[in-house]
């Protein structure tokens, strides 16, 4: 579903014009759709059900609580990569119980919380994580489930910076030490083998690496049951993309499931899976507001009150984003770049786009419910922006906009 | 100066041992050499002491206020490009009068309130900002002292993200509208043309494409002061780099001001520079502990506890950092990437580093003093770290480590 539309040539969220959210909130500001969250929810969860199925959200897409919530309701689980996401997970009443926790660098103090939070499994990235975990189950008395990352060596085909199932990459171990993983684990008293897992990156449009990765990664389930190690579980991570260019086509979760199918029809396993950006991404959008527009010799700028601070995504992996004007005016459009406050080049959303647009129009950065809020920062002192929840005719604030204390409050001047 | 020494094998900053304040203070955390700080500002103004100059220091490279207090005692001025900045000046007690108010988009509450602090200059960037800035103004019966910020179109030979003076960039006006500009000035009671100002990029390690700049902005002020348009200062920006990597070699604030020797010689002119890495830059590290090393077939990764939501200079700009342990020991060098805790491979601070390291070694991420702290997030809701100034033999905590409360605590879920 798309939850923003144009009615009567302006953008709606669900019921509600993005006009009216500017003027209620001020920009720059994200927008959240319940209704779309709860679909893209659904079609998971629908797509999956002929097996035993974990969704566990990728917090680290977006993290705010209200989302975190409103996944909790639908039945989630949860796959965080800290403890700030784990706390994040209680706070918002989610069921630690159905909480994975993946990332490459597990601090003591972390393990230590998940450990008396009771959750479900920890995914281990290393020997010496797997060392760790055990001195601290065993300190603790509290035994610790756990699965192995397994590194598959699988191109996804995606931005350098978000794959991360290549041999050279950080992440996961080599398939051919599993065995040892395991057998390391089933002499420990304090750990106990739940499952496997794998990761290959984030906004695949192609569901070729993951079928390469279902090949690796069953395969090795198999091997492991011949030398008698059964496991509960394959977690075959998150990573599916979603449309963000004219000509992207995402694999829908369906389409995903029967990929999926002739790997899990006949083995007796649950699955766990670890969507983020196909749940919330295209649930939300930037709104931010024209301050000027300048026009130079070589070319037209639409300077925005939003910048790279509010939202990275386009200066830190060069991502493209649909921009849409709140109302459609009529008149002859120009070729923009539309550019932030920040001073540098890099402050940047989008190059050469056409708009009809004047000094105070509205613009949504379309797509940016993943990787949106979670990344800012107050680079060049700047404040976060709000965050608002759209259901059906209601919105709700759901994080407020930081104020200019808040910017140094935790600072100290020497006396 | 280099306030990072090492001594029996164990890095100092100033006269207290890293290890020390890593125990005190916990990691990740920056450390500042107050000394490093304030010998920077004194080469700068020894440099320019002939001619009448206001070093405005750039906030936007670091901005703690203790930093910004510090410089206020050595006489500084600041250069600021947001309302945040601004106030932040002001609560570390700079004078407001010796600020000037750079940035492509000011809105119109930070006008306002740059108006009401009585700035020395806003350095204005479009025709629409000049009409807001006058109608601000006149509305509120403060005249506005300005400056315009010219683009000179000289390549500055940096990375294209701080890139700002070519003719395709979004900042400044074209040098041929400056009369225009300053007629249009002239023309309002509410405005008062103080100044004329460039800045053509950030880290630039070689002198000629600020000869170059000179060259267009001097000339230019010499062509209106013959049409009749008398300038009380130039503005030549910022920009100096400093040496990142053992091959980099920066012109000192010296080099700088013989550059600026023939231009400013015989005009009866005052100086305006906005010095921002060259003051901040080498007088800061990042300080982290390795919580595990991990060997695979293809390479060794040090996993750190610092990431890129503390330090995005190399994931955003690829930028080169020496890294160093805290404590040398006797032992085997070997090759390692040395990576942050994030779940993405853009997560990076350093390739293949010979470094004779441990789990449990503390590492120091040099010449993080610029664009450091300022770009930290919440990615992973992980919190950002401390930030300590350590003054001889002395150490001040300057902001306090983030707790997991506050990562949520704007958040508000939908009843």
């Amino acid at each position: 579903m798309n939850p923003f539309t144009y009615r009567d040539n302006q953008l709606y969220a669900e019921e509600v014009s993005c006009s009216k959210l500017a003027d209620a909130y001020g920009t720059p500001c994200y927008i959240y759709s319940k209704a779309c969250i709860q679909s893209n929810y659904q079609a998971f969860a629908d797509a999956l059900q002929n097996w035993p199925t974990r969704i566990c959200y990728a917090v680290k897409a977006n993290s705010n609580l209200a989302i975190l919530s409103l996944l909790a309701e639908l039945g989630a689980g949860f796959d965080v990569v800290s403890g700030g996401e784990l706390e994040r997970v209680i706070r918002a009443g989610g069921d630690a119980g159905k909480v994975v926790f993946s990332g490459v660098a597990k601090r003591a103090d972390e393990i230590r919380r998940a450990l008396l939070a009771g959750i479900y499994c920890f995914n281990i990235e290393s020997g010496d994580e797997l060392d760790r975990l055990e001195s601290i189950a065993k300190e603790m008395g509290i035994p610790a489930s756990v699965s192995l990352r397994v590194n598959p060596d699988v191109d996804p085909s995606t931005h350098p910076y978000i794959s991360t199932g290549l041999k050279d990459n950080k992440f996961g171990v080599e398939i051919d030490q599993a065995w040892d993983f395991y057998q390391r684990v089933a002499q420990s008293s304090h750990l106990h083998a739940v499952g496997i897992d794998c990761h290959i990156g984030s906004q695949l449009l192609d569901l070729a690496p993951f079928q390469a990765s279902f090949e690796k990664i069953f395969e090795l389930v198999d091997r492991l049951h011949g030398q008698g190690i059964r496991l509960q579980h394959v977690d075959v991570g998150g990573g599916l993309g979603i449309p963000y260019g004219p000509e992207d086509a995402a694999p829908s979760p369906q389409e995903y499931a029967q990929a999926l199918h002739p790997f899990m029809q006949d083995r007796q396993l649950e699955l766990v899976i670890e969507p983020g950006r196909a749940i919330v991404g295209r649930a939300g959008l930037l709104l931010c507001r024209v301050e000027y527009l300048k026009h130079t010799t070589q070319k037209s700028f639409a300077l925005v009150d939003a910048a790279m601070n509010d939202f990275l995504r386009p200066s830190l992996y060069s991502a493209w984003h649909e921009i849409s004007p709140v109302c459609k005016e009529a008149g002859e459009e120009a070729l923009y770049d539309v550019v932030g406050p920040v001073c540098e080049s890099s402050d940047w959303f989008a190059s050469q786009r056409k708009l009809c647009i004047r000094q105070g129009s509205l613009l949504a950065i379309r797509d940016a419910g993943a990787y949106g809020f979670v990344m800012a920062s107050n680079y060049n002192s700047r404040m976060r922006p709000a965050e608002i929840l759209v259901d059906g005719d209601q919105s709700w604030l759901i994080r407020k906009r930081e104020s200019v204390e808040q910017l140094f409050a935790d600072e100290m001047i020497p006396s």
